[in-house]
């Protein structure tokens, strides 16, 4: 077997895992892919968090789109996350919809899609979930936990629930909780979902699914990953093919017909309820408030390192947000070191190719190992 | 009659309007409203140009939500713009939806309302209709022209189509064209419009709007008048009253209600086509592009002073864009007034109570008059 191409499991673990809003899930499904050889310690496992729209596949092509792991910059040979080093696991989260346990998933008590009775879940359930698996897998400690964006908010989470379970953690792009403009924005794109007559209160599952409503909403959002200077410099005012405008509403403009892309080639891959669930996990999650209102509180038992990456463009997540939480890990006396990175491409510059980024996640991880 | 409640007017002008999209307009219905008194030598003229879903009624009452005018704070007895030295005009936009031509408008080729079938419409053709008015009016020269936001692209573009027939010309929180940002935003709100089913491409007329697209449209664009500091301030992530989180989709956080309401209230007095159709002039906005791709072309022949005014949390349209103006002015030899104010409420700082803001029209009108 080639490892380079992952390997996709699915495991149904029995629970009860018991929920931060009072529900309870069982059995508890979590679908995953792992990337290299656990040692016979069972000290090199990394765990990789993935963020709103991502999933297990982050290293291995995508089932449906049949693209590229959405991280191969950052996981694979000769990368800072590497298989012939690391035994890498990726889960999707609980509420996804690539596997493991969301609205999609069939109700035992009904023997029907969950839809919106699937329970409301927090990132720290999400946490609660992988570290069911981690279990299952024999992973005791891990060598890093490592996510960008809502990835990096599960590994903040980790730290705090987990603090005897990961060495080092690893945090791209992220924030310990949702701002109003954040949960504004969701909001926006959850009312649009809501609005698609097609989304019949979750029960779509028989019928078609509300795919305009989840384009806008993955519209809306898309704006958000980027920089007013990254568009700018993608697509500034530039023209679709015709020579002029068409004094129209088609996609006259090139951001237009991009924007329109991400909207329709979106929809194709993703559930509209997990859309809802997985938005609502973000915009509850408020680390210093899950520990009495002081964020370093939520580092304090903590013996992991930690390293914060942001980007100088990335206004969804920006760098203030990152420095609050290496001033509470500070606080808390946890080594944590942190850097800003400049690129154009906003929140989204995670994603891409960037050698600084891999630098300094490299260097960051061999110090430890 | 107590003119502080504006004389409320509509006048159907035969036409043509030659557009810049190379259809004709005949008649042209302009609904406005004015305040105060023309000086016999017709010197003391202002007109008033309004922003995205603004309208006519500046400083009275709006017909639909009886709502005092939208910018009491500038125009009204001891303001800035006031009716007792002032002749104050403002009109309702081609292709809005208070009484001015526009999709709603019965198409007297057919009987029945444009919709879709409305010309698209420039900037640069609303302030042709308005110019029709003035003369209609017997208005020659304006004291001032005054716009914020995209009534700022309107006054640029008086200064820009008609040099001779203004004095001064005042642009608030505005910009010369239409970033990719911009045009992105505009273009997730059309798309929720266009994805409701209501929609009916444009001919609702007869039944029902597309309320729910509406409202997520204005929802999105909402998030762009206010800024990131402004909504922490307003909201941070406060809870409505109860006590704590639900663990559902109800509007939990103070934000979310806060923008529901925005939407819902919005679709009370909007059309849906109209607000396709204006943001459609917004985004095709480039003066310098009208001008030979160079903006200090647009202002060579104004004889006009000019005052520029932004807001330093104003991203929408961000200091930078009025700056460039201003620079634009300069190469042009045009006499030029700017200032950045400092206020916590971004785009929206422009309609709130702002001394300084006054202070500074109010010194810049009086120095012309």
């Amino acid at each position: 077997m080639d490892e380079r191409f992952g390997l996709a499991r699915h495991v149904r673990l029995p629970g009860p895992l018991r929920l931060d809003g009072g529900g309870v899930l069982a059995p508890v499904e979590i679908a995953y892919e792992t990337y290299g050889t656990l040692d016979s310690d069972g000290g090199n496992a990394v765990l990789i968090c993935h963020a709103l729209t991502g999933d297990q596949h982050v290293a291995s092509a995508h089932p449906v789109t049949g693209k590229a792991g959405w991280w191969t910059r950052m996981v694979g040979e000769g990368r800072p996350i590497d298989p012939a080093r690391h035994f890498v696991v990726c889960a999707n989260v609980l509420g996804g919809c690539m596997g493991s346990s969301g609205p999609a998933s069939v109700d035992p008590a009904t023997g029907r899609p969950y839809a919106m009775h699937f329970p409301v879940l927090t990132v720290r359930d999400m946490v609660r979930a992988q570290a069911m698996l981690l279990d299952h897998l024999g992973i005791g400690v891990l060598r890093a936990v490592v996510g960008g964006s809502m990835g990096g908010m599960q590994a903040l989470s980790w730290a705090a629930t987990f603090p005897d379970r990961l060495r080092a953690c690893v945090v791209i792009a992220s924030a310990a909780r949702h701002s109003a403009q954040n949960i504004a924005f969701h909001e926006v794109g959850r009312q649009a979902v809501m609005a698609d007559p097609k989304w019949q209160a979750g029960d779509y599952y028989d019928t078609e699914p509300p795919a305009a409503g989840l384009a806008v909403a993955r519209m809306a959002a898309h704006i958000t990953y980027l920089s007013e200077a990254g568009l700018t410099e993608k697509f500034g005012r530039r023209l679709q093919a015709r020579e002029a405008k068409s004094f129209g509403f088609d996609a006259d403009f090139q951001v237009e017909s991009y924007l329109r892309h991400q909207g329709i080639s979106f929809v194709d891959r993703f559930d509209a309820n997990s859309y809802l669930y997985i938005t609502r996990a973000m915009d509850y999650f408020d680390l210093a408030e899950e520990h009495g209102g002081r964020l370093a509180n939520a580092f304090r038992p903590s013996r992991a390192r930690f390293c914060l990456v942001s980007f100088d463009t990335d206004w969804l997540y920006p760098t203030a947000e990152s420095r609050a939480i290496v001033h509470a890990l500070n606080a808390a006396g946890a080594p944590v070191s942190f850097v800003e990175l400049s690129s154009p491409f906003g929140h989204d510059a995670f994603l891409l190719e960037s050698p600084e980024l891999n630098r300094v996640v490299d260097g960051f991880l061999r110090a430890g190992e």
